[in-house]
Order: C-alpha cells, then structure tokens, then sequence
C-alpha cells in the first residue's frame, strides 16, 4: 500500500491501537510520517518508545499534546508546567529517534475555564505566562512549541485559545523556531480571517504544523468527536491547503481524527481510509501536485 | 410581579405557548417588552397580532427573524428575499403597535451552506448582496435590519456569519438606521475581539439589539438547544454588558432561550426565573444601575 510522502497519520486516529500496533499499521499502509500521543508513548515508556519509532524508519511529525494551563498559581499548576516540561523533553527524544525530517513539535492545547470561573480574559493571561515560562525548556530542547486554537466550541471547557489570529498573537513575542502554532482546518475553517491569519502566520514563519480533517453535521451528542476524514463534509481543503503551502510550508501534514465510528472501525481500514481521503481531498492542492 | 424595565421576553423562550399565552404571562410577571417571533405571529395572523400586542401596552423589542439566504440565484433565492421583505413589513407593523419605546428591529439569521457546497466564501458574498437588496424596502419601511452573528459551531448548517467583526463588515457600507447588528452574549463570549468589536460597534452606532443568554458544558445532544438563563453557565455578563452599556445603548434587552428543559417547563416558572436571572447576572451591569 502507499500513502502521499508528505502524509503523517496523527496517533488518535487509531485511538485504540497500542503504540506497537500503530507503527506496524502505519508502516504496512505505505505512511512515512507519524505524529505520536503522550498516553500510549509512556505507556511503553519513552526509551523504549524511541526505540520502536526508531526501528520503523518513519519520521516523527508532532508530540501530542502539552498545554491545560489555564488555572492560577499553585500546586495544580506547577504540576501542569512541569508535566509540560517533561513533554518538551519527550518531543525532542522522539524526534531525534525518527527518521531523517523527523520534526520537534510539542501540540499545546490551552485548557479551558478553571472550574466555576467566568474570567476568560484572565485564563488567556495565564496561557500566555506559561508559554513565557516554557520558552527557556523548548529552546533549550530544541523543540517548537505550536500552540493550537481550537474551535470555539471548546472555549469553555478545552481550550481558551480560539483563533488562529490569538493563537498568533500569543506566539509573537517569542522566537518562531521556539514557538509556532498548530494549523487544524476543524478548528478554524469557518473563520472570516482564517486566509489572511494564514499567510500571516506564514509570513512569521510561524506554521509549526499542518492538520487536516473535516466538519460535518449533525454534531455527534459529544461535540469532541466530531471529526471527520477529508473529504467527508463541508471544508474546503482546496483553498485552505493552498493558502498554507503558499507560505512555503513544506512539512508532513498530520491528519488527526476523533470519532467513535472510525475509532471502532479496523484499524486496517482506517489507514487505508485516512490515506484514500487525503489523496482525494488534499494532496491535489499541495505545491508539488500544483506545480507537477 | 415585577422585572427589570429593561428586560424583554425573547418569545423563543416560551416556544410552545402561543402568543396570547406568551403576551399575557409576559405582562403577568411585570415584563415591559417582548420580542416577538414570525411562526406564532402569523399563526394568528398579523393584523391580529398586532391588535393583541397593542392592547397589553407592552414594547415591541425584536422580530425573529428573517434571513437564510444564502443560496445561489434562482427561485429559492427569490422566494427568501420575498418572505425577508414581508418580515420587514410586520416589523414595521408590530414596532407601530407596540407601546412608545418600542423598536422596528428585524433580526437576520444569515443561513449556512447550501447542501452540498464547501464555498464558504461565496456564501458570505451571497449574504452581502441579500443585504442589499433588502436594504431599500427596510429604509422604507424604517425598520432596521440586525445582521446576527451566530456561534461558529452553526457556520455549515445556519449561519455562515460568524464574528461580530463580520457582521460589522457587512453592516458598514450602510446607514447604521437601516442595518446594524444583533449582540448576543451566547454567541460572540468566546471571542478573544469581542470587546473591541462590541466598541467598534458602538461608534458606529450598529448595536440593534443586545440578546443574553448563558453558555454551559456539557453541550447537549442538539447544540442548538444549548443555551440558558443568565448566570448558570461560564459567560462573564459583567463585561459584556458593560461594554455594550458603555456604547450608549439604552434599548431593551432580550433574554433568548433555545432549551428543551425550559421549554417544557410550567411557563410562569420560566417567566419568573427569566426575570430573577437577568436581575442577578445582567442587570447590575447596567448603566443605570452602576452610577444609582
């Protein structure tokens, strides 16, 4: 089987494959890429993660995922700066063990309201101080930490950051090797300034990574799972796709899926489906099909 | 019973009782105002409605709500811009009937995507030109128009407006009496331009109308039914309110309730917690309130 060079299939697509079983399939389904998830990574333990992703000779495309600190000082936020210090080491053993083009890209989904709060300006404050205080650990590892907005209807209770002009706007401080931000078409298709937020992430050199999936309704009854294969609802990956490959983007581009159907369905076939959809849907936009 | 002189019953909130029910528990538990929509309206028949409406001496706040064209030119077009301009005329006939303070606001739901279609864009263009051409008949009609800006988990399936900085967009190039926009905290609190964007609106004199109603987590199976009385969700009511009072606005304000619990719920209790609601969580905000 074959799959498009630049596709890499994000973990939680196969959910429910160990770490073992994941990197066989992807190998099996022609993938040259895959982007990995903290849980099943330590799971096996990280040396012994690297070790495998290593022995498959795929590139390592994201590290999934940092973030969840919205809440104010104390223990419970030490303990999530640290946990996100151990990601950033984590990204850049696995990235070191992937192959040839392998990217250190530590995922960092904000978190969402501290329980019982109304104050989401002060929430996003503190997602900007924790980058702040994350900078000096990634930098030092070598790994960019790309901050994902996620679509609105997360703001509550996963993530604070909900465009990618904020998203943006909180990485501008910071040197664009150390802090970039995550490009997922689910999250921000719909938004009115989602091509000129494009090119200007672009034009920052800030477009750590490339995700594509799809929007479709009716919502499931859990809003978090309901993405979908490329091509299966109502984005258009053609202007979308195009708009980041003209920033010079050239990286593997992940395509991450959360659904209880594809997470219950063979996993076999899911590769398979994932690679079929973004064969379809998206590679026909990328430089290298534009230009062939 | 009384309520706050500023509060209007969005009719959605009691969708099951018709209108002589919905005006007379409104008048009831002390209400001054009432924001009507177009299904029960014509149930009765305009004429009708309008007479009833009259006799309670209650202000007439909003009609909901025109729209929903957003499809390509053809027959279907044609028949929403027909339908939009007759609710333009009730409008103009339910804002004469109602008592003094009374305003001629239609509220516009722009649609979502055609069946079928990814062109996101081409959608909101289509929502441009609707705009347009309505905008003679409203200024005729001295109604204005509210382009609402709905939530962007609605953008495929009901509105592709999506920011009040959209909405504003759309608005500018007209006279702020013909077409404003509709401010409704459900929609627009997550968004990180929502403050400067509530002022920008407020220069430009294009706040129509100012909706509340509460966001809260889980979501339910249908998101769209998913709003809630003032206070139980994460909505910081201080802030919005405040900067929308800080624009001048001085018209009613609706609380507007799509929620399948409340709607079933005896509806003298939902009149009554509708009023303590926005009592506790909106009303000392106001301007009126904060220098008493």
């Amino acid at each position: 089987m074959s799959a498009h060079p630049r596709l890499s299939m994000n973990q939680a697509t196969l959910k429910y494959a160990p770490l073992d079983e994941a990197l066989r399939l992807v190998v099996a389904g022609g993938y040259e890429s895959i982007g990995l998830w903290r849980e099943p990574v330590l799971d096996v333990g990280l040396a012994e993660a690297a070790r495998r992703l290593g022995d498959t000779g795929l590139r390592f495309s994201t590290y999934c995922r940092g973030g969840f600190f919205t809440m104010a000082e104390g223990a419970a936020r030490r303990a999530s700066i640290d946990d996100n210090r151990r990601g950033i080491e984590e990204t850049a053993t696995l990235a070191a063990a992937g192959a040839p083009g392998s990217t250190p890209i530590f995922v960092l989904v904000a978190g969402g309201l501290p329980e019982g709060s109304h104050d989401l300006v002060g929430a996003r404050e503190r997602v900007a101080d924790a980058i702040a205080e994350l900078v000096p650990d990634a930098e030092a590892a070598g790994v960019t930490l790309a901050i994902e907005p996620l679509h609105p209807m997360y703001a509550a209770d996963r993530a604070v950051v909900s465009t990618l002009g904020q998203a943006l706007d909180l990485a501008e401080p910071f040197d664009p090797a150390v802090v970039g931000v995550a490009v997922d078409t689910f999250h921000i298709w719909w938004d009115p300034e989602v091509l000129p937020q494009i090119a200007r992430a672009g034009a920052s050199r800030r477009i750590a990574t490339y995700q594509v999936c799809d929007w479709k309704t009716p919502l499931p009854a859990d809003v978090l799972l309901s993405r979908h294969y490329p091509g299966d609802g109502v984005i258009d990956f053609a202007s979308l796709t195009r708009a980041v490959e003209q920033t010079g983007y050239d990286r593997d581009i992940e395509v991450e899926i959360f659904n209880q159907q594809i997470w219950d369905a063979p996993w076999p076939e899911v590769v398979a489906r994932t690679a079929e959809s973004f064969g379809a849907a998206v590679a026909p936009h990328l430089v290298a099909s534009v230009t062939a």
